[in-house]
């Protein structure tokens, strides 16, 4: 069957750890269609694979399988999940990485803290299995590469349409990062942060349109000291720093022709606060 | 349908952009075959990436798909366009970054300088066609990402057999970089520029193997204030500097077992002349 | 036919290289799935690309052609050979490249010095040609990129079903590495070096899982100067400097939420020695 089996881990380009996931898959599934989002996430960094995973998922096919293995526990406690949207499957650690996709389809009360991370309960159209049923599985397992022997195998027989419940016990929670949401200050401004950088070192922040939208006036961005009046639509308008609301949903800061994180010497988390210039 | 569409960008291996766009292709032709070109162009250098896609684009089968998209114009007046050659199609903005396609496809008449850029004549065999109808586009379409919301889903579009007529308006000309051509001094040698450095360190001039065929007598190269005597055939031949006829069918200078460009501290645009030593 | 058809290069990721090669597969045989074991492999490392592949092949489905060219003799007098096993079929020149699998699939004699390299002689399982017949390859051949020419041509036509015995001729050895084998001191202990260096830092060395296992006591590994007592599953276990048998099978310094590299100023060829602490 040729359904379509995206990648996203920290493996990085130089070893063959993914190479050997996908020819586990291709034992499989021969005609599963394997498309990488990205294999440079930095090691061990949850938050940016689930962020990086958040801007490719929703521009796949319907019944698209996630594969996604960012798991510095493996071999540990933590649980081996398939979370089933009505849209696609995805197949993780439970360790967060998929807390976009639970917020973003499911978008519940706050959740609430039980250990380590906060579990968030999952909405009525999602379903999730807590994979235990070692008969998917390669054998033996190594210890440290679930990838290969366990998250490999199980995507690939999903696509090859085995239903989520056959790989273990139905779950009604996932462990979740905490929402890097905008705060409002007493003065009325939003505060966010950079939530990523990209290639081209346009800041992406964690002040979604929705937060942007209802401000009337001129939209005021602070930034690494800077002051930035208005937003633009595009990359090429404007000079110097620009805000604009980006193609993922998120208010960006750009530098025309050139790197906003270079020229601010900006950084992952630092804040970003916007504040309406009335009437300006 | 199993058409083969090829990706160029300057996206880079750490976001997810280039992903999105393969979701967005595979939801329209579940078929066609994805094949990366390069996506570590330099950020907005049209010249790299209209070089690396020429030495790639004709080794492909007949009817391929060629996407392209260094876009730092992405949103502002600059065209979108379909380029239909005898062998492939190519869709693009329309910003210099298919030169070497309009060149080596249709050599005509220099381009005439109008505006900003040059714009090129294309020679009775080829189609060009100005995008501009939407109902094959994503909608909304994002202004900072054409590349996922037009470029891709009208390649996809065109992998599954719709003609590029059907896309927008004929078009006779195309922008065009000024061609890198070397120029002949009055003492007969020619000069010519490093057009690019390959991985190896090996340095690919703009000097073609047409220009240096008909040199009778031994070839005599400067560069960086070397002198390299003579052609070899192949990397392992020789020792130190070399120079050989390289694969793409340009002039290269290569160091055995090393990087010309370390050795040299070459870079891109560095003059590399050539002359006959007579009888040599 | 929809084979699988891996590729490993030293061609990095900024250059058109792969793809010229993927062009070319695609074009004889349009059902070829491509799969990029590694291209970041070091210019000419051919000891690191034989790594790399020995840790990926033996996962990909049976049959699977594997495209390896890593090439500094390409155009000189080294062969170009196709290897077959019982289970897969190698592509690449014969510069010991495929020191792993001859040795995996067939552990001989030690092989004896003839030339630079030693050569050493093939099980009965398994078949070599010598790649001599231009029939299936480009025309021209270009002297520096056999991997377009020859090496991709061949591998498409294997892919599609042409047996190897038409490529050339039959040979009975290949080149080969030195194996990288640990050795036994008087005192006891086993000396071995760090064989490859992964994205996450970790050490992997020559000391293969079955040297460790008869190993009775606590196992005692020194590396860089530190000593670091036993054995643990998980890269998520215990603290600091760790020692495990890795994904791989073969012994592995790691450090817990760090680059055991970093920490140790580790380099590939460094000595790590293990040795047993009776009883411990």
């Amino acid at each position: 069957m040729s359904a379509v089996v995206t990648l996203t881990t920290d493996f990085g380009l130089t070893d063959a750890y993914v190479a050997a996931m996908k020819g586990v898959i291709l034992g499989i599934n021969p005609g599963a269609r394997l498309v990488d989002i990205c294999h440079t996430v930095k090691s061990r960094n949850i938050a940016q694979a689930a962020f990086v995973l958040s801007t490719a998922y929703r521009f796949f096919p319907e019944g698209t399988i996630h594969l996604v293995v960012i798991d510095p526990g493996v071999g540990s406690e933590r649980r081996s999940v398939i979370l089933k949207t009505s849209s696609a499957c995805f197949v993780a650690p439970d360790n967060g990485v998929l807390s976009y996709i639970v917020e973003q389809s499911s978008p519940g009360p706050d959740p609430a803290e039980t250990g380590s991370l906060p579990e968030r309960q999952l909405g009525p159209e999602m379903e999730a299995i807590d994979i235990t049923r070692p008969q998917f599985w390669r054998s033996p397992v190594s210890p440290t590469f679930h990838g290969r022997d366990i998250f490999a195998p199980v995507a690939a027989h999903l696509s090859l349409g085995q239903p989520p419940c056959d790989f273990g016990e139905p779950i009604t929670s996932l462990k979740t990062l905490a929402p890097a949401r905008p705060r409002r200050k007493p003065d009325g401004s939003l505060v966010g942060n950079i939530l990523h950088i990209d290639t081209f070192g346009n800041l992406i922040t964690s002040i979604r349109c929705q937060d942007v939208l209802p401000i009337t006036g001129t939209l005021v961005t602070e930034v690494g000291g800077r002051i930035i009046s208005g937003l633009v639509n595009t990359y090429a308008e404007g000079e110097g720093l620009l805000t604009l609301l980006g193609s993922n949903g998120y208010l960006e800061v750009s530098l025309r022709d050139g790197s906003a994180r270079d020229f601010l010497g900006a950084g992952i988390g630092d804040e970003v606060t916007v504040q309406s210039l009335a009437g300006g």
